[in-house]
């Protein structure tokens, strides 16, 4: 098979597009081969010429005007890797107005106008391509979208965000504090000088929309979705979570009441949790959230170390399947940009896109359970005063709001010990059994507002 | 997007052949929104009519005639879930000249025959479609295929065999010896009464072929790829590789000289081993093997437990992705055929198939290199003599074949003890550096001929 040559054109070309253009123009055979067809670098649209030096990149294809790349009637894909809402929205928009074809690598514009892009592109009878958009070079976009159709997901369980995952194994590994983690993080190229989105869940949050969108037709915007980020991890509570046989990892997860699976060590038996509209026969729910999670050591996610993403997929006919590699990055991510350009070669993307019928009326039947009645076991760490009656304050307000407790660890501290406070405060460490968010929360305020407690409470939710 | 009816024919209905049956059956109405059209199930041909027992199948669209199914002109895709090679090949043959698109999960018949039927695929104008055929349910043959369409693949490593993978973890987890282990894995039904092509490694030599097929266009038959199975591991070889930093797992590899990766703690520096052909301006080569192969504990691989399948696939794009899951089992393996059943309703598996170009002439260049020019590193477990002069004899033999010595283990032993037998011969462990295998095998060879050996050496790759 042969056909026509596909003329694309690139919108940005910072990182991410000069890896997409490195592969086009230095691997042009290889995708050839592979898309049946010649694939074309026509344009590339940057902000400013002269800070695009990468001598692979003949200099009569690049220009400052996005007009010039979207109106080329001779442009048939347009890839925007601009970014953010602004511009980029309107490009893609404009693309696909034009009749383009678009492949993007923007959570943020999927995430909050999957909608509006997605119905722009059925009307316009062309496709988005966004494999990149999520987890990076890791193919999980397609998983779900093909390789697990003949399932329903019940449960994603996914570290997504490279950065938080970075600092979390740097602490547990080596014994680093959160600010030290954070800052090799950072020399390193992990995190940015403002790793705010890293490390307070927000971009999980993003991705974690879109996984959301595919699996269960759910079109949850990212600040819907709860979201806890790991800055309140302190040494101390790796410690802990280590002593009770746990590893704490940034998750986004989202799982519905029918769900529960115990294989390979891995668990996730969060069944009837999310779930209680749909037993007494309501739509069926899903939950999502952000969240540091203590799993089992043995656990597949546990074992995810560094900057690499894994998602771990939960299919009603499947199983668990598992889908790993690295989340960001230069290549990986243009790996996924480049394999969406040979499918719309092939032809296989249009027809995926036509089928998917993502972020359209046609849902799956679920709904988002509201964060306050999504049901889980919780670690929790306190800094207590210690003396008589502080436990018996605390265990009787976790008992008011029904929740019971699984295990709890007190050490005996010395003056001057990590974790013994100048105030004589040290920490007590609860796992609770399951118990609903909006419960816990309040148990939670009334906790803080005790007399005996020397600092707010930490909590993060457990993975079993 | 809605179309006409796809009709499919099901030629073996056992365990897979039930599984189907029952997606396609039970959940008709997923099926059919996922494939944009329904996908509907109108014959099922079986051995033993009295056999059949489900009461989802109707009754009326079973026969015992394959004919029946093939050559009913209303059948569009028919799916054959034989297995082997006699009549399997002729329903997959008659059914491509009939014209009917053909799903199968049959590794044997590819790995055999691959040619052949992709051949007569290509002369009848129809797909064949077959990620069940290599790891069940966990979708390598698409990410190969399509999610890393951008990348020449440059290593496989992977977990093909659960049935050896579930040994070799309750051997290593509860230092069970390779019979008790064997024993247990029968009881569970995760090996069969006779489980050799499972514990020698012919099973993953047939999905490693498929697998290289597609990553490097060779056609290597099975009984081509150098293989080595799991039934000389010892329980004492568990402990020696555990107290060397390493876990011993049953790999499927492919590398080519070319490749060299080290990220997230997983290795496979073995580049410019396979591939001296291509340094001196050669085709380039890529190395073949089923073989217990040890590796470090923090290794992705390592971290494989029970009768899980995982495939580790370095992209010289993207770095390394894994992708892990059920292997083998009836709804995991009936997931990955439904699947290919929706591709073909959605019109994506016809666009794959013939862009592919699988087992075609037009190849991607590599030749596979001849097992005794591959280099690796190597344990070796001797049983000798506990007297002078003999550990100089074993090293100078190494030294004659231009071998050097990595690491070397001699525990004291006291009579009685597990590892010294009654002749009083004691274990002896030596890990070399990089070396031929064809040298390496000489060495062996005349190690086995040494007075002092008492038993056979053991010897297995290292994974780094």
């Amino acid at each position: 098979m042969s056909g026509d040559t596909i003329n694309i054109a690139l919108v940005g070309c910072g990182t991410v597009g000069g890896g997409v253009a490195h592969v086009l123009l230095a691997h042009a055979d290889r995708v050839t081969q592979r898309a049946g067809r010649p694939l074309a670098l026509r344009r590339v649209v940057v902000r400013d010429h002269a800070k695009l030096r990468d001598p692979i990149i003949p200099r009569d294809i690049i220009s400052t005007d996005i007009a010039d790349a979207i109106h080329d009637p001779n442009v048939h894909i347009v890839v925007e890797l601009v970014g953010g809402l602004g511009i980029a929205k309107k490009v893609v928009l404009d693309a696909l107005a034009a009749g383009k074809h678009v492949v993007t690598a923007n959570k943020s514009l999927l995430a909050d106008a999957g909608a509006e892009v997605f119905e722009a592109a059925r009307r316009a009878e062309r496709t988005v391509c966004f494999e990149a958009a999520v987890a990076g070079g890791v193919p999980v976009i397609r998983a779900l979208g093909e390789s697990l159709a003949a399932n329903q997901v019940t449960a994603i369980q996914a570290i997504l965000n490279g950065t938080s995952n970075f600092i979390l194994t740097a602490m547990a590994e080596r014994g680093m504090s959160y600010a030290a983690a954070l800052a090799e993080a950072q020399r390193l190229g992990y995190a940015e000088a403002d790793p705010t989105l890293d490390v307070d869940g927000s971009d999980a949050a993003h991705k974690l929309a879109i996984l959301a969108q595919i699996s269960f037709g759910v079109a949850a915007r990212p600040h819907e979705i709860a979201r806890q980020g790991i800055d309140t991890i302190d040494a101390m509570d790796i410690r802990f979570a280590y002593e009770l046989g746990y590893t704490i990892k940034l998750l986004a997860e989202a799982w519905t009441g029918g769900h529960s699976h115990s294989t390979n060590g891995a668990k996730l038996s969060r069944g009837g949790a999310a779930n209680a509209a749909h037993a007494n026969g309501g739509p069926p729910t899903v939950a999502l959230h952000v969240a540091p999670v203590l799993l089992r050591h043995t656990d597949l996610l546990a074992q995810v170390r560094g900057a690499y993403n894994a998602v771990l997929v939960y299919g009603d006919i499947v199983g668990e399947t598992l889908y790993q590699g690295p989340g960001a990055g230069q290549m990986p991510t243009a790996s996924s940009v480049v394999a969406d350009l040979i499918d719309l070669g092939v032809g296989r993307a249009q027809r995926t896109f036509a089928a998917a019928k993502l972020w359209s009326h046609e849902g799956r039947g679920f709904t988002v359970e509201p964060p306050e009645r999504v049901r889980s076991r919780f670690y929790l760490r306190l800094q207590v005063a210690d003396r008589p009656g502080v436990l018996a304050d605390i265990t009787r307000i976790l008992a008011d709001e029904e929740i019971s407790i699984s295990s709890l660890v007190q050490h005996e501290t010395e003056e001057g010990e990590p974790g013994a406070s100048a105030t004589g405060a040290v920490p007590l460490v609860i796992v609770t059994h399951y118990a609903s968010t909006g419960k816990f929360r309040k148990a939670l305020e009334r906790i803080n507002a005790l007399s005996t407690t020397a600092a707010p409470a930490v909590f993060f939710s457990m993975g079993d």
